[in-house]
């Protein structure tokens, strides 16, 4: 293989121009063999092996930097950069990451993971580079999903009257996750239809541009024509008009023409946008066809298992698990059936969140902001204010990109807005930057809302069921990816000595810790804790006026988390009770199985801590 | 007066123009009088009275919504809607907020105060009526600042696929705050030197589009064309591209042609942006020449003192102040004098941050990212991974919309970012949209960040001189608009029962609860916190250890802030001490002066609820 030869990328430019190609194809049969096997991000970086090349090409990294935005199609450049032993086990623990990430490789020049970072980040590289008299050359790949993103626009808006080397890659392949929403994808993603790239951008620009683009109700003829203009022209004139030079739109798979342009684009000393059009899944062709269902491929060991239900494993330790997304599709559409103000948001993430069931059966009700998370809630807020009962489903690790907006727009107005709060707590696979244990600790301080935590799919029905046709106002629930199917009761013995407190995943691990504790002679209770914010103060009183040693066990960060809650209540109320407070101790959670996350919290390691505090 | 006669917005419409434009007159001299008197924020509300009279003129609210980004700008609104008398207490306990309030007035159809949400809230506002079946009118007024948020974007992008009424007005004052940086506000801000609206711009898009607009080096004069083509082409092709109609430049105070093209732009059944240029301070001369120094006036009896420095008054109880802004300014340029790597970076902000006077000095190490506070702490971030020392000074209230990057782009990374947050604890004038009690309790769990907390000014200086030469990682210095000039030492009595924990401004209450309890027989000590994150554990054990018990106090939400890191401190040390939490609880700080906001944690409140908590 070409590729075993390529231990740093300048080895690449010894290679001919047929020998890249051949590496091209060496590099995607590699990628997709190891996201058959490992998992991962598959459809996202078959897309961009021919553009990795052609910059690792023309640059000279780790002198040049190249920032990834979102980094989920950082694979080819892992391989091009002496990654190819840990690409192995990729999203493993002991494997390399998914993302780029500074301390894996000083090729990585900057880590990501969410969306929108890259020009930003590249911007502060070429101002570092312009202020201490450096000459390599910045570059910045951003795809058209990340485009929708507010930073990103904060960002070339920045860019824009800079007067030195930036390049910015356009890396547009027609959809971010799902596909595109919003005015400005819609154009950009058709681009490719063309088939025609520079040539006919020119021919139409010069032709036609006396047309207007918008305005009065106009023939059907003329608005697609209007159409069709505004779809070649539109990439260029926004670019332009924040101060970028724009090329494009050019094939990103043509291998040759790509490196000679992007050799060009590099040259000038000016922010420069350089539009490339890829297809996703390229060389796969069931990724081809289905990018979406491609773009994050499980491990083979876990695709065995049916997605959504887990069977009971034999012994009380494995209740039957399932998908809280497809619990929250299910009850919403049942509640919107019955409530017709009752709407759905998401931003750029109807599968994942479960709401591409609400869209098939309430499509007017379901809105798609694409990935706009700040955006996401203060439009549920301006809902809200029009008497909708607006829910938005996020991820954890992307609420807090909206922290201001449920404070200053959704909290401080009181508004009815219901926020859903799906992957809390650890999650495998994509590493720190994508871990949901921030969340809570965060807005925990925000006044008018209520947090609840669920610990079972039965649980969580009940509380959309009550929570989202009451309307009562500003109410975050967060769940994990799944959850037993029933919550069970709280199992308190009158005898116990302590009592577990938990919530979420962690409700399993308390009742194991629970179990084992009152095998040994030290009777004690698990406690599924529903609401966080407000406590339940008779619950607790009654714990701490019983004598009872309180737990807390959270997978959260501990300052300020569920433990922190209970610690504070405490005080208030004159109980100090002894708390052992068991949760992420100020760091950012590493490895990529959810075995290596949670150690530490494990029925049998909160049984230990518990040990430990109570003997003598 | 015409204005006693306007007791709601429906009598304008029986109004003649020229009663009308008297009135436009009316509402300055009122607006000018009031804000003299009370202060507030008088450029901007000067610039837009043409534009309110007309909005109020063709719409009918409070059916029809108006939303106003940032808000600063509604006083005429106000005034129109039946708050003459609220108006003359104005930013005072009792009178009229300074801002839109959903509680304050049907009529103030969103709550705003921080920039760029109108446009999102609106669309909500749009989405709610389509689904509804409403047919009331909504629009938005955004200044040209607010258009460098990326809210704002997300939002255009969202509604640029609206195939209903949705009105933008665009207001171009040529500034936000301070002038505004970024490409397109410098394209936008030009437009009204053209002095020929409209009809320039029709001429200039027919003629010259086969200009490139960007590309190899030109002569200075085909430069200067290229110039003019943009700055006059710009605006329309950015908001076409969304997917918006786009009408104007109009002359936002011609309220006759003004009137009839918002009643036009209002019938369209299509996102439209109107884009009106007004002049900043109208109809006040030394307004119009110096509108950033009156974007904000300050109340007369405030400003008969040095605006920087309070003298001594009689007693202990009252230090002598300074501006926390002013030693920034001071010491960071201090600092950047001897280390090239120093670089400051501001969000719209530079004389409220201080940094006005740095980039007096070292204007190349100066950045303005005009209002986009996630872009400056990810470009921060990037500029740290290339080896600057970069400093960000914000507000606390503002930096909210920057958690995400704080945690994902700095603190994950661990990279050397110096956040200054300026503002923290009560603010006064500007109600709850402004209050920095927030970033402590939602920061304190993000691993790798320390938070420090001056409580003098001396204190603050040190902190800069010890953290930003070292960039040992990130950091957080919080701190109120002013601070005593020494923090001056602990006074901790060998004797005391009582520590009082504090920082930033409520260290001198402290001190002064101290000195009540102590004499009235109950020794008390005031023990300033310089460092809440880590918590200095030596310094709490010695405390604890004594017996004192242990009183935390501070302008921050109770709910993981001080007290909470103190009680969470207790609970794992074992040694749980009785802890009296004194903040503010659980609600949004209600009130314009510093008297009302501060009340619960003055010194003798203090001392009242140790009193109370002490007494058996």
């Amino acid at each position: 293989m070409i590729l075993d030869r390529i231990t740093a990328p300048a080895a690449l430019r010894a290679l001919t121009l047929l020998e890249r190609r051949a590496l091209a194809s060496e590099l995607r049969q590699t990628i997709i063999s190891t996201v058959q096997r490992q998992g991962g991000h598959l459809a996202s970086n078959l897309g961009v092996v021919e553009l990795t090349i052609a910059l690792h090409t023309v640059m000279n990294l780790p002198s040049d930097k190249l920032v990834f935005d979102v980094g989920h199609q950082a694979y080819a450049h892992k391989l091009l950069t002496g990654r190819q032993k840990g690409f192995e086990l990729l999203r493993q623990d002991g494997g390399v990451s998914g993302f780029p990430r500074r301390d894996e490789s000083a090729y990585d020049s900057f880590g990501t993971g969410h969306a929108s970072t890259a020009v930003s980040a590249a911007l502060g590289l070429v101002r570092a580079r312009d202020l201490t008299g450096g000459s390599h050359k910045v570059a910045a790949i951003v795809g058209d999903g990340a485009m929708t993103g507010g930073l990103t626009y904060e960002a070339l808006n920045d860019a824009g009257k800079l007067r030195s080397q930036l390049l910015v890659v356009l890396n547009d392949n027609e959809m971010s996750i799902a596909r595109n929403t919003g005015a400005l994808n819609e154009h950009l993603t058709r681009l490719r239809a063309s088939g025609k790239w520079l040539g006919a951008k020119r021919v139409v620009k010069s032709g036609l541009t006396s047309i207007p683009l918008a305005g009065k109700p106009m023939s059907a003829a003329l608005e697609r024509l209007k159409t069709l203009v505004r779809r070649v022209m539109v990439p260029g004139e926004l670019f332009e008009s924040l101060g970028f030079r724009y090329l494009g739109p050019i094939d990103g798979h043509d291998l040759e023409s790509l490196t000679d342009i992007l050799a060009k684009a590099l040259r000038a000393n000016l922010p420069t946008i350089l539009h490339v059009v890829t297809r996703k899944g390229k060389g796969s062709p069931e990724a081809e066809a289905s990018p979406e269902q491609y773009h994050g491929v499980s491990r083979r060991s876990q695709r065995r298992a049916s997605p959504d239900v887990r069977p009971s494993a034999p012994g009380m330790d494995v209740p039957e698990e399932g998908s809280c997304s497809r619990v929250v599709g299910d009850t919403l559409t049942e509640i919107a059936d019955l409530d017709p103000a009752v709407v759905a948001i998401t931003a750029a993430m109807p599968s994942g969140t479960g709401l591409d069931r609400f869209q098939k059966w309430h499509p007017s009700r379901f809105f798609d902001t694409a990935i706009a998370e700040a955006h996401a809630v203060t439009l549920a807020a301006g809902m809200a204010a029009g008497k909708l009962k607006p829910v938005v489903a996020v991820y954890s690790t992307f609420i807090q990109r909206a922290a201001d907006s449920i404070i200053h727009d959704v909290c401080l107005q009181n508004l009815p807005v219901t926020m859903l709060v799906d992957h809390a707590g650890f999650v495998a696979g994509d590493g720190p930057t994508h871990q949901g244990v921030f969340d809570l600790n965060m807005l925990r301080a925000v006044p008018n809302l209520t947090i609840w935590t669920p610990s079972g799919l039965d649980e969580l029905r009940d509380m959309l069921r009550d929570a989202i046709p009451a309307a009562r106002g500003p109410l975050l629930i967060r769940y994990p990816k799944s959850l037993p199917t029933r919550a069970g009761p709280p199992d308190i013995r009158a005898d116990s000595r302590i009592a577990i407190l938990a919530f979420g995943a962690s409700v399993c691990p308390a009742r194991r810790a629970a179990a084992i504790l009152t095998d040994e002679g030290i009777t004690s209770s698990a406690v599924p804790v529903r609401s966080v914010k407000p406590l339940d103060g008779d619950a607790l009183r009654q714990l701490a006026a019983s004598g009872m040693r309180l737990v807390t066990v959270e997978e959260c960060q501990r300052a300020g988390g569920l433990g922190g809650a209970v610690a504070e209540w405490c005080q208030d109320n004159s109980m100090p009770a002894p708390l052992l407070r068991l949760g992420i101790d100020d760091r950012f959670p590493e490895g990529f199985s959810l075995d290596t996350l949670r150690r530490g919290l494990t029925g049998a390691d909160i049984a230990r801590a518990v040990r430990e505090a109570v003997q003598p």
